[in-house]
């Protein structure tokens, strides 16, 4: 049992870069009325039931849309999902383009949108839960469907960044301000 | 823009078990009076300030450390970390044993214990909300410290499971009763 003592105190926002995260479509809303974005922090709660929980920025668009409809869908994506379609859900506003436009989705139970472009599973919830962290929403919900649709392998957000050279949205969990990753 | 009408509606465990995840351990207490266990379910929820979230098992021991002791560390387990070592401290019980016995760890500036062990990088957290989803409850803590140990890369999830080949302890939020993964 060797003890080391504790000497100064400070946040290195690169320890926090090596937690392992996954890259998701979220959608919400209902009918035509829905929304869509690009994260990464989407995980497992619960096992049963099935519950999943996900870190959405208040300024996105589809923090709106998540809770007034308080339905959700996470597309998990692809190892092979182009960087193109990544900066349309990514880097795009819902405000100023319909980002369903050219795109494949199939309609949830829930009544929302899933995109099924890239995706290797999804999965699609009702918000249980809500939870103010500041910045962000945490929302809860209880998985209602949950289908895998390819055998890829998902897309890791390690795998974005250095293989990808994919970039963090500025309102992401994970953004950096000075740069990096 | 095309559409897929939704038919049935069933949950898919394998669908969520795409969703991806590092492995880590997950300490908490204060002093000598500490646990840890092994945990997958860690992300971060916002950049400013950093705050972390991890979902818990009521029924594990190191639960009621976080919600006495109201701070945790998360260490980052290297890609490297043995088996043995993921299974001293996921799959034994504090109750029954000293965890910290011949491990190397050091003192946080919570005052709990963060180990260092295989550790890639570690947070360490105080708590500012804790969430009741079910079986599990999700702690939200401000990162007061976070710090990188080695360059080397930290272990996922999906590579513990088809890599080394290992399994899902029967409490966590993404174990699936009948076995797979």
């Amino acid at each position: 049992m060797k003890y080391q003592k504790n000497v100064g105190g400070k946040v290195n926002s690169e320890a926090l870069h090596k937690i392992s995260y996954g890259l998701y479509v979220v959608t919400s809303g209902k009918g035509e009325n829905c929304n869509g974005q690009i994260c990464n922090t989407v995980f497992q709660v619960t096992s049963e039931p099935a519950k999943i929980a996900v870190s959405i920025n208040k300024q996105n668009f589809t923090h709106d849309f998540v809770r007034e409809s308080r339905v959700f869908a996470v597309s998990i994506l692809s190892k092979n999902t182009p960087l193109r379609f990544i900066g349309h859900f990514g880097f795009k506003c819902g405000r100023d383009v319909d980002k369903f436009e050219g795109i494949n989705y199939k309609g949830g139970k829930t009544g929302t949108r899933i995109v099924t472009d890239h995706a290797v599973a999804y999965l699609e919830a009702e918000v249980i839960k809500e939870v103010n962290v500041g910045t962000h929403t945490v929302f809860i919900g209880k998985v209602v469907e949950a289908e895998i649709l390819t055998d890829e392998e998902p897309m890791t957000y390690a795998y974005y960044h250095k293989i990808k050279r994919g970039v963090t949205p500025k309102l992401a969990p994970t953004y950096i301000k000075k740069g990096g990753r």
